[in-house]
C-alpha cells in the first residue's frame, strides 16, 4: 500500500516531510575497489582493461577486438526489425531537432568605456558515453546522451558498453550509429571509465564522460571528476502527477507505474484535489499490477515509496510539487499551462492528459536524462550545454584602460596583490606620459 | 629559474608533456575530519557550529550573534575609504551589466506533429556563498559570486565568512551589501558548509553553495554535493601569455607575476615567437622580483612552475595553448582577434596589450571564477547559468500523440518496459475508438 495523505490533516506536514526525506537508495561502498581498478588501468592500460573484462564480463579480448569493427556494427544493425529501426529513427530525428535549438549564441559588444566584451562557445573536443549492459541497456539513453554531444559539435564521441559473455544489444549499436558515434568499445565497469579518462594505447582519452551506470561506474565517475568532466550522478527515477477528477484513472495509474517499473527504489506520487479520484487511481494501479510483466519491481516501488496526496486546491498541489522538485511532473488538469506557470522546480513538465511521461522517454524531443533526488532545485537535465563551454572575452582600448584601470589598481592594492596593481599602473603611466 | 623550451627542439614534446602533467598541488586528506564535522552539524546544529567556531576561529558566538546585524554591517561599511568604495561600486556595476546579458531566453514552439515543445528557466531559490577569511578574503570574489546569483533571481543569498578572533574585513561586508546579499554569517570551515547544506535552527538550508575555500571547505563541498549543488572545486591559478616581440617586457613580466603572486602553486607561462623577447621578459620578471611585496610566493611559483616557450609562429602558439587549456589567456600580438579565433579551450581571453589579466579580476565585467587545472577543456567560468536551471516542456495534442505515440510504444516494448508502452497505448486506443 502506498501512503495516503491529506494536506488538510493536522499531521500532514510531518508526514510530507518524512516522504521528502525518505532515503530510497543505499549505494554500496565500492570506492576502494574502484580506486584500485582505476590505478591498475592507469598503470597497465589495455592489459588491465582486458584482464578485468575477462574477469567481470567473461569475455576474452585483445587490443584489436576491444573496439567493435564497422563490419560487426553493420551486422548487428542488420538484425534490427524494420519497425524498431523506424521508431529509433523518428526518436533520433526529434531529439536532434529539439537539441539543435539549445545552441546558445556567441556575444560581443562595446560598452561606454570603449571596452569590447563578450563570450564565445566551443565544443568539448572528445566525449565518452557510458552505456550499461544487460537489462538496463537502453537504446533510448544512447540517443539522449549522444545526440546532444554531436549537436554541440563534439568531434570524437566514444561509447563504452559491456557485453557480458559477448552478447551485444543490436538496438544499442543502431542507436549509436544513428547518433553519429565515432567509436564503440565492448568494455564496462570502472575499468571502462578509467580507460576513457586516462586513455590506453588503444583508447584515446576523452575530456568529458556522461551516461548512467551501476555503483561501480558512479564511483569511478566521481573519482575521475576533475581529470575529466562528468554529468550528474543519477539516482532512482521519480514521477509526480497532479491530476484532477476529469482524468481516466487507468491512464494515470499507468503513468505512475511507468516510473515504478524502472526500479524498486523509484518513486511515484499522485497529487489530486479529489480524494475519490485518488482512490480510483490507486485501485487502477492495483489492477494493473495483477498482470504487469515487471509487477514485482513496480509493486515494491509503489508499496514502499508510492503516495497519493489529496489537496484542497491546485495551488496547494503546485506548492507541494515545488518542495518535491520532481524529475518528471505531469499536469493532467483543465488548464495545464496556467498550473505550469506556478512550477518553480522540476526536471521536465508534461502538460495535459495526452502527454504521458513515456513520450518524453523516447520521442518527445526533450532529454530524458533529468535531475533526480530533488536536485531539480539546483540542476537541469542533460543538454547541449553539457558538451560546450564558454570562453569570456575582453579587450581594452587605451581609453577604456584609462577609464576603468585606476579602480582595478585600487582594488588590487586593497587586496594586497601588488603585481596585479602594477600590471595596470605600468600601462597607465605609459599612456599618461 | 623557470623552464625555457623551444618548440623546435627534438625533446620538446617530452618536456611540454611533463609541463602539462606537473602536479602543482597536494591536497591534504582531510576527508575523515570533514565527515565528522558535517555529521556533528547535522546532529547538533547551532550548538556544533558555535563550538567549532570557538575552537577554530577563537570566537565565542551565540545563536543570536551567528549572523551580522544590519547595524554591524553598516558600521563596518562606514570604515571603507571613499576611493575603495568607488572602486568597488564601479566593479559591481560592470560585473552586473556583463552578467545581465547572460540570462538565456525561454523557448516554446509547435512542431509539425502538433506537439508543443520548449523549456523554461527558473532561479535556484536559495544560495550560499563561502568567503574565505584572513589573507585570501577578497571582496572582488564576493562580487563575482554574489552578483550572478542576484542577476539570476536567487531570492535568498547567504554568505558565510569566518572572522578569526572576531576580525572582519570591511570591504567584504561592503561588497556583500553592494551585491544585494541577504544574510551574512561569521562562520567558516566545513561547519559553515554543513550549516548551509543541512540548515540549523538559525540558518535555513540553501540549494546551492559556491565560492572558494581551503582543503576543508573543498572536501565539505564535495561531501554535500548531491544534497545541494556546488560550483567547481578551484585549483591554483594559471596564466598563459602569448606575446610577440612588439611588447614591453616589463608589462608582460607583471602579468606573469600577477598570477604567480597568488600562490606558490600558481603557474605562469609565456609563449613567444621571439626567443630574445622571452629572455627579456624573464629578465624583467627577475628585476620585479627584487622588490615585489609577495616576492617569496611569486618567486617560488615562477621558479617551480614558470615556463618560457619559443615557437616558430603564432599558429603553433595557439595549438600549444589549446593543449594547456589555460584559466587565463592573454593575446599580446598585432592581431589578437585573429589569434583568438584559433583558441578552442580557455577560461577567459584578454585581447591586446592594454588588457592585463588584472582588469578581469576586478572591473572588466566577465567573471573571475574560472576553470583551473586544464578543466577549460570541459567547463566554463561561473555565470548566471550556475544559479538557474532549465525545465523542459512538452504537450501533446491528440493528433501529435497519434503521430508519434506508436514509435514510443515500439521502443518501450523493445526495452521491456511494458507500463511505458501501455501508458501510450491506452490513450491511443481511446483516441482511435
Amino acid at each position: 500500500m502506498p501512503v495516503f495523505l491529506d494536506a488538510q490533516d493536522a499531521d500532514f506536514e510531518a508526514s510530507f516531510t518524512a516522504l521528502l526525506g525518505a532515503k530510497r537508495e543505499d549505494s554500496p561502498d565500492v570506492d576502494a575497489v574502484v580506486a584500485d581498478i582505476i590505478a591498475d588501468v592507469r598503470h597497465r592500460g589495455d592489459a588491465a582493461v582486458i584482464e578485468l573484462t575477462a574477469k567481470f564480463d567473461r569475455l576474452e579480448l585483445t587490443p584489436e577486438t576491444l573496439r567493435f569493427s564497422e563490419e560487426e556494427i553493420e551486422a548487428y544493425c542488420a538484425q534490427v526489425t524494420e519497425a524498431d529501426r523506424a521508431a529509433l529513427e523518428l526518436a533520433a530525428e526529434r531529439v536532434r531537432a529539439y537539441h539543435a535549438r539549445q545552441m546558445p549564441e556567441d556575444a560581443s559588444w562595446t560598452d561606454a568605456s570603449g571596452a569590447m566584451l563578450g563570450w564565445r562557445w566551443t565544443p568539448v573536443s572528445a566525449a565518452g558515453l557510458y552505456v550499461p549492459g544487460g537489462l538496463a541497456s537502453y537504446p533510448s539513453s544512447v540517443l539522449m546522451n549522444a545526440i546532444p554531444a554531436k549537436v554541440a559539435g563534439v568531434e570524437r564521441l566514444a561509447i563504452v558498453v559491456p557485453t557480458p559473455n559477448g552478447v551485444a544489444n543490436p538496438l544499442v549499436l543502431l542507436a549509436a550509429k544513428l547518433a553519429g558515434v565515432d567509436e564503440i568499445y565492448r568494455i564496462g565497469g570502472a575499468q571502462a571509465v578509467a580507460a576513457l579518462a586516462y586513455g590506453t594505447d588503444t583508447i584515446a582519452p576523452v575530456d568529458k564522460i556522461t551516461g548512467p551506470g551501476n555503483a561501480f561506474v558512479a564511483a569511478a565517475k566521481r573519482r575521475v571528476f576533475g581529470k575529466v568532466g562528468i554529468d550528474m550522478i543519477a539516482g532512482p527515477s521519480e514521477i509526480l502527477v497532479i491530476a484532477d477528477k476529469d482524468n481516466t484513472p487507468d491512464w494515470i495509474a499507468l503513468d505512475l507505474l511507468s516510473q515504478a517499473e524502472h526500479d524498486e527504489s523509484a518513486q511515484s506520487i499522485l497529487i489530486t484535489d479529489d480524494a475519490d479520484f485518488g482512490k480510483a487511481v490507486a485501485a487502477a494501479v492495483d489492477k494493473r499490477l495483477e498482470t504487469l510483466e515487471r509487477r514485482e519491481i513496480a509493486g515494491a516501488s509503489w508499496r514502499d515509496y508510492g503516495a497519493v496526496i489529496t489537496v484542497p486546491d491546485l495551488e496547494t498541489a503546485a506548492a507541494l510539487s515545488n518542495r518535491v522538485a520532481p524529475e518528471h511532473l505531469e499536469l493532467c488538469v483543465a488548464d495545464p499551462d496556467a498550473l505550469s506557470d506556478k512550477i518553480t522546480h522540476a526536471g521536465a513538465i508534461f502538460l495535459g492528459q495526452y502527454t504521458p511521461e513515456a513520450i518524453g522517454d523516447y520521442v518527445g524531443g526533450p532529454n530524458h536524462v533529468l535531475p533526480t533526488a530533488r536536485s531539480a532545485r539546483f540542476s537541469s537535465g542533460l543538454s547541449v550545454m553539457d558538451f560546450i563551454k564558454r570562453t569570456t572575452l575582453s579587450k581594452m582600448t587605451p581609453e577604456a584602460l584609462k577609464a576603468i584601470g585606476p579602480a582595478a589598481e585600487t582594488l588590487a592594492i586593497s587586496e594586497s596583490l601588488e603585481a596585479h596593481g602594477l600590471s595596470v599602473r605600468a600601462r597607465l603611466d605609459a599612456l599618461n606620459s
